[in-house]
């Protein structure tokens, strides 16, 4: 893969998806997803958690990888339900990058977690 | 964000989780987290999974984003401890891309269901 | 554990956990639980069942013990913050059960999924 | 339900659930459940904690109940496959019972947690 493509893959699958949105339920597992409703969406985010979860306990690299695919594909569905983006997810991970961006959450986290 | 950073971002943020690896535990929350090992990145997988469902439940939007980027975090730091990357999740979402991909694979797993 | 005392065990938490809802934060981890509100204790359901999940891949009798402990405890949390029982648990279980009461039940989740 | 019959709903179900362990997948769904196999039974309580958490934030307490339900028989499913029994998990429960129960296991988690 090109590194020019890996940027585009989650906003081609992002467009994709949306266009499902509308589209009759019998013709696609997105558009059967949308029409059954957020539950239905939420549950798969679980589901495809767990999965990944078992997958990476087994050690099993290439299953790891489907179900994070997996994992990562349901939460575009449910981030275009709510009419967000991935680019919104990726500039939230932008603004915590580097070494102090992530240990500042960190800190912030777990200074939150000790007060409570 | 600009188009080319938003490939970059999965790619840099992976750079700086394995970067972590070999750190002192005192010194970065991801340092600790791979000193805790393979079940406490697990754990936080399920849990930033949960917290993205109720956040999403709620219909908070900004709160949704940031409990995403939580979940997509940790699983960079899960693929990390597996010498795993994100272009690997990213190619497999590639695999997928397109209207048939999405229904070949729901398609693939529907079948699977029923047969079972 | 006698025989009696199974039954009473979780109506006992049950009791003592309600007693906690209106105490002072400060004097349990059950009151501050309830203090933090819904999502924290929906949280703990999420993160005690990946925990339970990976104590049972582990293969660990008492880790696994121990955990569904934990989640099935954060439950009669739950179940108390809506003003449930565990008896109301217990009595839908016992509507399903014996061999046609599980048949019949994952009979009618099975069609629900064909059909959908 | 009768005081005395709640107590035994949980026992009898681990019975019932023993007794389809090693029976035609194609005669139940706890049959088919166990031929699947370890993951497929965990799968389940991911799956289910998540249904549980959704029926909960959404304030529905019959649905709550049916799925909590859902939940601890998946729960059941597991601790049979690795030869344990509720029973286990209520002595548990019973260990931590009462007021200083409740709160020394929390407080040994929250030590546990600023440890680390």
């Amino acid at each position: 893969m090109s590194m020019d493509s890996t940027k585009d893959v989650l906003q081609r699958l992002a467009d994709a998806i949306d266009a499902r949105k509308a589209a009759n339920p019998d013709t696609s597992y997105v558009a059967r997803l949308f029409a059954k409703g957020e539950d239905a969406i939420l549950k798969k985010i679980g589901e495809e958690a767990t999965e990944t979860v078992l997958a990476a306990k087994s050690g099993d690299r290439e299953h790891t990888v489907r179900e994070t695919a997996d994992l990562w594909f349901h939460c575009l569905v449910m981030l275009s339900r709510m009419h967000l983006r991935p680019e919104d997810v990726l500039a939230e991970l932008q603004r915590r990058e580097g070494t102090s961006g992530i240990d500042e959450k960190a800190a912030r986290k777990d200074a939150l977690r000790d007060a409570s």
